[in-house]
């Protein structure tokens, strides 16, 4: 009987932490906690790094409890879910236990839950903590995003080609942009334009239209140039986007036809 | 002979305040006043606040006329539009007034009002009035807004999962792109960049391509991290902006075959 | 004879001069030339105002002799084409070259050539040789251009009411990010955000991402508020940017339907 | 048999040098190498040109070594190409191998490979290296990036009109905006706004969204009219952005059409 209650308690784990086996609309409820759980983890990291938050009394003590808190939370929900795993006939067994452990989700996950075991109680553990952000793309991509992430992904891939080729273009104006600017600039303001790689800064600055101001030219010819450069920046803003919005609108399109077209399907 | 002069009034009354019953293009004239007054109530209440003018003599005087005046109006108005909304059937009788009066826009309407009441006379009540921009909202989506405000919307919520998913991955590279810079600029300003709140604070700015120049790296890692940023910024503006033009494009499509097939109406 | 040579010449002139008249590609040789002169002039104008340029020695002599040349081309162009309109049956004889001479595109013909006679040797006459810039835009409507200015007028008044509807948005953004960071910044910077219409230079320099940096908010709340906004930024120059996209994509589309429809036409 | 080796040899050097010999998937080894080879020897002439990097000892020496061995490199690929492009029959014998020496693509070649020889040893001499960069450019016209370059050259050549009107608004309005900004900011800050050429680069540089933040209206005038300008780069930066996205659309289309159409096609 014990036994019976531990498989109906697996299945009932499964459906609960894999979105495959969930049925309802959404994410399930342990998967909606564990979402919550990853945010405040993530927060609370980001929080830790800032010095007049670190610096207060008890800080050390209350850092510790989360982390024992959300450690613990973790490695359960990872040893969970390689138990619940075997629901699936893919995974069943000790070898497809294995086979799902070794699966690049589920390394992901290891590497994302494990520092909470490794570092237990030590203090600069933030760059395997940040692996945590990772565990937010994943789950991204469960639930009614699962469509709409295989739609922009399909049209990215599709014009993969010409995304890529405008970011040749656009590197091609950031370093003929650098080089004009060097000679134009160079001897005015040889910190800022000295050389090209420190012009490829200001390129860089200018051609995204952040413009932080910390280089900016300021002879005529620098001018006359930066001014045709800033021109330009438009259109390395106009083409991946004009491509991206092209791109998704054929996407949209097909995935309509093909629900349309599809009788078995209701929209 | 009265009351029926009373109810040929309410008539005329319900025509001029309700859009639902103005059979004309655009805004019934009272309609146009009435916005016309918002736009001025907006318009004064900001400038009462800018202490240049607030400390003109005759300031308080004129400040406290207009505030009676635009009182007046509104109180009145939301008054007739109480009374006016039993020509409705679904608000006739006190019953139906009163249900008038809950409706959300209603209730709206009346938080928007009510300072006029409560505060005549009281000067630091901006953040009451402040519910007058409200008001514009609700109007911006009568007359002729009305279609283009449901087909925006329409398109909106119909690609609402892709504009969240493209939210979350500009989420994600703001993070990472803080950390990233919290650890190659940390050391040389920790002003900037000693924590990873502070370093988000640089992302935000550069990954919406404002780049206010406050904060921006100096050292090289830093420079090539923040360049590889400002290039990911791009992305993170052209993925809304292509998915919201591909949506709108659909949503017009729509629009125009639904016409064209529906033989009753003539575009 | 000689009647008949100036009719013929005349016929020449009108050819040369209208656009409607001109059986070639492109614009005339006549056009063309005006055109130049046009762009010349203006960009004298503008270099007149440099002083380092208009303190040369010599330099009020170039820019009278300057003026007298441009001032006869520009005036001979307006009678010539007065003269010439005759060719067309709506404006042939006195009466046709009076309702000629207050259509429109005339009147502002003559208001961009009379500062020339007007003014001639008089020395800040810019503002009304700014005009001039105005018949540019009138010429940027001839030859080959005109099928696109149509294209793009027709797409930009279809949607006239959600481009107008996405300004409504925006400045409704605008001035409650001015009013929530006049309240949270206020104190602590009154120069930049002591009053609202303080802060709304600040929301609008943030929410158009140009950020010059001579105001931004340095307290931790300001700063949240801020970032919200940045991020709001995106959307405000995501939508009427998708709306225009989405706009052009459907004028395309017809002007391309209508063609293939038209058997007539040979694309 | 020599000569028949000799001519095996010339049929492979064509077939990897030449896109059009190469039958396989993407780039065959010998112009990946190429390609390779042209990156790093860009990215050095870009490094070279840093004093931080150029002032270390032994500098002179490697960058010496560096440039024999890209200068052997590319003079080889060159001749190289020469012989084998005689596998085409249009370029067969000595007359064809001037033909194809003469031809655009071979000369621009011809420009970005002499400077190697001609300056070998010598130091300044990156204006001639930078066309390496052209290259580039070539390069990513090859392989699979072809059919990208295609859609998106002829998307762009069938909005050409459209694309120069909206240069042309664009244009007028960055004069219209520094004309009032001269004007209005001209007395207060002779600087940055005393003349139209020097309002033109505050223009420039906030109508592109960049915003450095060395030029900035302070005066009440002066921000209200940037704030109107600030608005109109949207519209600026929008429209492009729109007729790209508008013309990619049309141009994916009409390319799946034709393969659609198309029964020797397999998409």
């Amino acid at each position: 009987m014990t036994r019976s209650r531990a498989r109906r308690f697996r299945a009932t784990l499964y459906r609960q932490l894999f979105p495959e086996g969930w049925q309802g609309k959404g994410l399930s409820p342990a998967n909606k906690i564990i979402v919550a759980a990853i945010l405040v983890a993530i927060g609370t990291s980001v929080l830790e790094t800032e010095p007049t938050i670190s610096e207060q009394p008890g800080f050390a003590i209350a850092a510790g409890i989360l982390d024992v808190i959300f450690g613990t939370l973790f490695v359960s929900e990872y040893i969970a879910r390689l138990w619940a795993a075997g629901e699936d006939p893919r995974f069943a067994g000790l070898a497809g236990r294995l086979r799902y452990a070794f699966a690049p989700i589920a390394l992901l996950d290891l590497i994302a839950t494990a520092p909470v075991v490794v570092t237990l109680g030590v203090t600069d553990v933030f760059v395997l903590r940040s692996f945590r952000v990772l565990r937010i793309v994943l789950i991204a991509r469960l639930g009614e995003f699962s469509v709409a992430a295989r739609l922009l992904g399909y049209a990215v891939r599709a014009r993969r080609h010409e995304l890529l080729l405008s970011a040749v273009i656009a590197a091609v104006v950031m370093l003929l942009a650098a080089t004009s600017l060097y000679f134009a600039e160079g001897t005015a303001q040889p910190d800022n334009f000295g050389s090209i790689p420190r012009a490829l800064w200001w390129a860089i600055v200018t051609l995204t239209t952040v413009g932080y101001g910390d280089a900016y030219p300021v002879t005529v010819a620098g001018r006359l140039l930066a001014g045709l450069s800033a021109v330009a920046a438009i259109g390395i803003i106009a083409m991946p986007t004009g491509i991206l919005a092209a791109g998704f609108s054929e996407a949209f399109r097909q995935s309509r036809e093909r629900r349309v077209g599809d009788p078995a399907s209701t929209p």
